[in-house]
């Protein structure tokens, strides 16, 4: 069953929006195992809406459409609809004491401007809106399934949830010929090119699973897809492939899926019993802020300090002036001194500590603009590592705070930090 | 000139990742006053490819492409081009250069794997990458404009900044007939139905105008969008308009555009000479990493603190340990503490302190999930304030971000607090 999304709105199309419900519908379709086709945004324009279903209709089996369903003059979807359909608008009780409903839960006076949208094409079924005022529609003709909903997201994912998936899934499984798993395997602290070859010959390695290269400054992310007959056996596919991927650039990969560095850190710490205290330079209270994105972060993450001045990094972590003076604020010898005196003024298992020049300025010949220097500490022992990032400010703020994470995930499981 | 935007990639079709790409170049071609007809997301399929650039390049003046450059097996745009172009693939110096100068800065060993990149059609000029190792391609044919890119964000809005948007824009203001201006008042703090009453009967307000609104965590954004025969013409449009909402809401517009309020407070403060510090307990350190987000704030940034345990706030910030058992450690009076303490410990001018219940847990029935406070201190006064906000915990984190440093923007300013 193929899918074509069509998201009309112009706000999409100028870039003042992201297109966030085409990635929530193809999310959910994606897990009910149908294919989407493509997707497609369009102005609120008559013919080029009209043009674009038709498109769609000849293109796939179901496509679906959402925006255009409000109450203003803007919003011509529907008759677009009625138009495509060659019907005509009818009325819907349901439709209005539903709209009526909503009106009196938010204790708004209902207007007779509404009541137009109780209005539906007559070939359509109606999905019903417990969020707003504007319904769904569901249509069925020449074996194929046209799906219009509203634009506001989450009238339009209460719509997919309660109705539109369940009866989606239904049709795709008795349709159903083939199984298809996504995996996705995270990995950071390699670039693309040498996990590339680090995985050797593809075809050997995959067989009939499909491998995409996702990269971003997070770091690589590795997308395997599988199809089969049976769920468990694109299951069982998927597993091999990882188990190979894992033998080759195991050390690499942090975790899978959705799953952030931050969280995967999280679990470690919290099983460990381990507690941690950061002190950051460059990143200016980034690492801080994504160990604690973690609910329940308190019981592991204890203090941060964000060390951007000299006199902060003597006063508060006991950095030694001269050592500052002789190698410099952003050098090894600190990054280690700060990870080992924010542990002492913490009382913490471990001590993380970052310095470097996050640019566009500061850079030199020597340290230019990009140097990073992690610091590490915990009971035993005291180490540092340097990188080199780009030149863009904000890339290197999340490469240096994911080079820390990674460097300290490392540490944990006591595998070398090299990349 | 009418554009079509394609975005190669099953990872966007499937919804893993949201369409930045064509919201950023659609952003960028809006700026210019080109015209979007149409955005479409395609799988990374040989055939899908194909006839997406015959429907692209037929209906539209301008062809923009990002995705399928990298060098793994997956990325196959730059074989769908050269056979759309019915072309070949020729060595480039520059190319292969640019890509060694980056693996060079990153310190890591070229690989070979990279070499493949420096082919490009022959038809095909090339749009360097400073950002990365895959180069950029732009095609002048039948009058007609193809451009292709990496898929990279960071890569491939470097491209349209340093070559594409000015090289467009020129081309743009040849054939241009009506000019658009487009201007974006950014408010926060209040919140979207307020801000429409407050502007009152919006047809007075904006003669030939349009508006939008436009929500987020961050606060409402007006678009304000004017078309004249004249750029002076439009322009004017937009400022009498302009002024009639900052007359009417002005003291919640933080910025314009693009700007953002970390770089309007780093103006204010490094105008007046002024020193800040944060001590942050349910941010976790996201307000010190938005300050510092900006070049040059180390002038006006001396620390911050995230003291996220009592322990922390007690030692740290000289916060009273009766008080957080009295008044607990989310209240007004320790938020208000803690602006003290991190001012007195910092020598700076300014202390910001927040603490709260970002959620999901933590709630009670006094202060459920999304309660706030937010402290300021200066030379003269502390002050604090209370704040209500929703569930989510990464939202509660950018809302209680963006309403600190909007408290702060009102405190240097001398205007009230209240919404």
């Amino acid at each position: 069953m193929k899918t074509y999304i069509i998201t009309i709105g112009d706000e999409i199309l100028i870039g003042q929006t992201l297109n966030s419900n085409a990635a929530v519908i193809g999310n959910y379709l994606t897990t009910i195992g149908m294919d989407i086709l493509k997707t497609s945004v369009v102005s609120d324009n008559h013919d080029q809406i009209m043009d674009e279903f038709k498109t769609a209709f000849n293109s796939s089996d179901v496509v679906i459409v959402t925006g255009g369903l409000g109450p203003t003059h803007d919003d011509i979807t529907k008759s677009c609809i009625t138009e495509f359909f060659d019907t005509e608008l009818v009325f819907s009780q349901t439709a209005l004491d539903d709209a009526k409903n909503i009106f009196k839960i938010r204790g708004i006076k209902f207007s007779e401007s509404n009541r137009e949208q109780a209005l539906l094409p007559k070939v359509a079924e109606i999905i019903r809106n417990t969020r707003g005022t504007a319904p769904g529609m569901w249509i069925e003709k020449d074996e194929k399934i046209f799906i219009s909903m509203p634009g506001v997201p989450y009238e339009m994912e209460e719509m997919m949830n309660s109705f539109i998936v369940p009866k989606l899934s239904n049709i795709a499984e008795s349709t159903r010929k083939s199984y298809r798993v996504i995996s996705n395997l995270l990995t950071t602290g390699i670039p693309e090119s040498h996990l590339f070859e680090a995985l050797g010959n593809l075809d050997e390695l995959l067989g009939e699973v499909s491998l995409a290269f996702l990269p971003s400054q997070f770091g690589v992310k590795l997308r395997l897809t599988a199809y089969a007959e049976s769920l468990k056996a694109a299951q069982n596919k998927i597993l091999e492939v990882e188990q190979k991927i894992r033998s080759l650039v195991g050390r690499h990969i942090y975790g899978k899926d959705e799953m952030d560095l931050e969280s995967v850190i999280g679990k470690m710490l919290g099983d460990r019993g381990l507690t941690i205290a950061t002190a950051e330079s460059c990143t200016g209270g980034l690492i801080a802020s994504r160990l604690t994105n973690i609910s329940g972060s308190s019981s592991y993450f204890e203090r941060g300090v964000v060390t951007y001045s000299n006199a902060a990094k003597v006063e508060l972590l006991q950095v030694d002036e001269d050592l500052i003076a002789e190698k410099g604020a952003v050098s090894l010898e600190v990054a280690r001194q700060m990870a080992e005196g924010v542990k002492a003024i913490s009382g913490t298992d471990l001590g993380v500590a970052v310095t470097g020049i996050m640019g566009p300025n500061g850079g030199t010949e020597e340290k230019p603009v990009g140097t990073v220097f992690i610091g590490i500490c915990d009971e035993k022992l005291c180490t540092a590592k340097e990188y080199h990032f780009g030149n863009d400010r904000m890339l290197n703020k999340d490469r240096t705070s994911q080079a820390a994470l990674d460097m300290l995930r490392k540490h944990l499981l006591g595998i070398s930090y090299e990349s």
